[in-house]
């Protein structure tokens, strides 16, 4: 299906277009430009009297708890990904929709993955009317293809609490997984036979959403402790016999590269934080989960040992590395958005020194400062970067829309942002002329690692000069990229686009960057 | 000062003011039966890129922090009692907004101590228009004898937290002392020279205000772990060399009562408790830390540990007994409001089975349940009851108001509510014919307990039956009444009251339950 559009130009030179789903867009400014109005949005009065005085809101199953929120067509139902492609519950409550009838929904998860493809099916027939949330794999694909009624809508974690929290998308009913919950709506993602870890994605849902539902397959009794999602908050909850696939919520072990050169790109960026005096006693860093950033994680450990130096505070996705770290006494603190793999799990079950962390303290972009800014360096990853330091990572080199920005976009106001890239996949350049998709604006980029050299932006004229001396390979971006070419046999075909868009890509304060096309069939 | 306000009569046939300080009021309607509308209050939108991104929120005084603030006259300015009568940081406060000549505040504080009995000279001033928070001692007598220029409104924990959130009261800037915090704002009250325990009753405040300061004489680096208010939510952080006096904030010891008719009220009630068949494997109570309370705590714990009975949870203020109980898992959790004591204050910053609350987690009567409807029998404390059960802790006999409300409307929701009062005080009987003033409703109060015997509500069969058995002397309340106003000589004297409001007393969901008035000179 075609979708019209009127396009407007961004001040990053994009189309977007102009209404997104019936309500006017605001395009991008440039970054801190916006300038936003009003207040935060409240979610209705309710009343203790109308819940039960011994606290047990539970019902009998979601089908019976989503007609007593009173869902109907045309509303906003949320889930959230904390139980990642494990997750068994947001489908649950979207079949339940679909059992009662219930048409043209508005989904609107933290982001999805390839164990929610059924929604295809609910889209096709007319239950859910459109995705705004990351879309992973084959929902990325069905967008892409211009299949959906509706626009798709990319927010980064941040994004996503700053749009619910100031009134931009109203909620109307919270699905709540929970690995362990009380029959009062408390619970915590860090206990139980599907622990995850954190349910901090979930937390603004709690607090905004009309009406909020917990389903949890660990029900004890009041109260759960710690209550992450607090009961005060919940309307009903949901007993299910299982609300993931433990196998895949969390990995038992998540593998550093074996690749030589992921690993020498791992290296490098450890080297370059010592180098330029980033790491330093009481510093801070955050990595991810892939196999570069974990093992840049273990280089860095390595230098810390040797150098005998203390982080003040590592922010997760935690890993068994990082835990490591805490355990050995090389971080204070581990402030963690959410656990990779089983060491995180039982470590910020377990070790109050491990906190987690939420999409408000971490990265919300309209509020009273953020951790993310506070974070002395950060290394993420990119599908593409582009000679002015611009980056995507939610298109291919092909257009098509096959990930979420997750943190990745407010990680970016860190002190030195670092993406840490292979130079080519499959052949084809990871440096570009210009990003398929604008996802981070290049002036918040400082540093692209690749296994053939290092490039800082001539804007970070102070990292240049701490790393005067290094013998790292720092290099211009046009050399390195001119070598990649030479080795590739030429710059990469630009993607065939349509002119319809497909989505919306947010920038951290709720203006649109850019926009994901169809893709020509 | 006379205060001329129109009365109206409400449903319990109370004369209430119907406009309080130029807002139109809701006079009490039952419990229960007032049906709020609307969407709970949101703070401005505020943008991180309008904060340090080092997130170094200091400014050098209170001064500058208020002028930062655009503190201006008829505002808002908020405190909490935390500190209790050791607090330092609210009168700083009000006296720096007096250097700025700002005029006709409005007062805001959880409650006030006699600590803060200079505010009459603020007052007198102009700084302060009227002070809407508890009153104990000499500023609830300033305001007994109608010098305030506004009315006073008195309100339960919860009753401060809905009035927040429901927007009723728009709080321009809080004030938080915090006995810990980083420059980001992060605080919390557990640890430091003036550790308090929990900061919770700062907690609505620091979500809602336009602006929020955090005042602390114990900075430590980023992050301030745990977060009980969030940096998030602040807009600046003042160091200053103490905000409290420690032997003041909390006593080294509570003492149990030695008075032999006291430790019968407290001995009756926590056989009470074991007799109605309350005392069981998983149930909960509540007790202050009065002397009373405390003892009965003591005597309670002694039949449990006789009866190898274990409690799910204990809710707090806390004290000395209860961290026992906890130590010897008499109990799993201590769900704490509020330490009473320095190993409440130890074992809270210590011990991940003492878990602080907020007034939304235990109070709020506004939102989708709360705590208090949970505890299975909670132990308060009155200064008038009268013989439909009907409570007054706001007002002496003579009328003049010396004490605030606290959590204890609140905890009248509570499966078996007991009010442990002396049966007479210097010499006056403390049942009476119809209380002075009424701060809780008949129909929620099941047991009266003196050290002259035990009245049971006649609306709880469920407790008469279970009592059937006792030893205990459980009476009629008119026969009780009979009996201690033979002995007082006659019934108390009515106090004289003019017909001019001082203050507004509060119910739980906002409405007005009755009026203090000026006592005659």
């Amino acid at each position: 299906m075609t979708i019209q559009a009127e396009l407007i130009e961004n001040a990053a030179g994009r189309r977007v277009p102009a209404v997104v789903n019936g309500s006017e867009t605001v395009p991008y400014q440039g970054v801190g430009k916006h300038q936003p109005q009003g207040r935060k949005s409240g979610p209705p009065i309710r009343i203790s009297s109308d819940y039960p005085a011994n606290g047990d809101k539970r019902l009998p199953d979601l089908e019976t708890a989503l007609r007593a929120c009173g869902l109907a067509d045309g509303m906003t139902i949320s889930s959230h990904h904390h139980l990642r492609n494990g997750d068994k519950v947001a489908l649950q409550a979207l079949e339940a929709a679909s059992q009662l009838g219930v048409k043209n929904l508005r989904w609107f998860p933290s982001a999805s993955f390839p164990c929610h493809a059924p929604v295809v099916d609910l889209m096709e027939a007319g239950v859910v009317h459109h995705i705004e949330g990351s879309m992973n794999g084959p929902l990325g694909a069905y967008c892409s293809e211009g299949k959906m009624r509706g626009l798709g809508v990319l927010r980064s974690h941040g994004g996503r609490w700053q749009a619910i929290s100031d009134g931009e998308v109203h909620i109307d009913v919270a699905v709540i997984a929970a690995p362990i919950a009380d029959a009062f709506g408390n619970c915590n993602g860090a206990h139980g036979p599907s622990a995850c870890g954190s349910l901090g994605f979930a937390l603004a849902d709690s607090i905004h959403a009309d009406r909020v539902i917990v389903v949890t397959d660990n029900l004890v009794p009041f109260p759960c402790i710690p209550w992450q999602i607090q009961g005060n908050n919940v309307d009903f909850v949901v007993e299910v016999e299982s609300i993931g696939d433990p196998s895949k919520i969390v990995s038992g072990t998540t593998q550093i590269t074996r690749s030589p050169d992921r690993l020498k790109i791992a290296e490098y960026v450890a080297c370059f934080l010592r180098d330029a005096g980033i790491m330093r006693d009481g510093f801070s860093f955050q990595a991810g989960a892939g196999g570069i950033a974990l093992a840049f994680a273990a280089f860095l450990r390595e230098m810390m040992r040797e150098a005998g130096i203390k982080a003040r505070f590592i922010r997760g996705g935690s890993t068994q590395v990082l835990v490591d770290m805490l355990n050995e006494g090389l971080t204070d603190y581990i402030l963690d958005g959410q656990t990779f793999d089983l060491a995180g799990v039982e470590s910020i079950g377990s070790d109050a020194r491990h906190v987690p962390t939420s999409p408000f303290t971490s990265y919300n972009f309209n509020g009273k400062g953020n951790f993310a800014t506070m974070v002395d360096a950060v290394v993420l990853g990119a599908t593409e970067v582009d000679v002015g330091f611009n980056a995507n990572v939610v298109t291919h080199s092909d257009g098509r829309l096959l990930h979420g920005i997750g943190g990745w976009q407010n990680c970016l106001f860190a002190g030195c942002t670092i993406l840490a890239v292979p130079a080519m996949r499959d052949r084809l350049p990871v440096i570009v002329e210009e990003v398929t998709t604008l996802t981070g604006p290049g002036e918040l980029i400082d540093v692209i690692a690749t296994e053939r050299g290092i490039a800082i932006n001539p804007r970070r004229t102070d990292l240049i000069d701490a790393t005067r001396d290094s013998d790292l390979p720092i290099r211009p971006i046009e050399e390195l990229q001119a070598e990649i070419e030479s080795i590739c046999g030429g710059k990469p075909q630009r993607p065939k686009l349509t002119r319809e868009p497909v989505a919306a890509i947010k920038w951290v304060d709720g203006t649109v960057i850019d926009t994901a096309w169809r893709v020509a069939g």
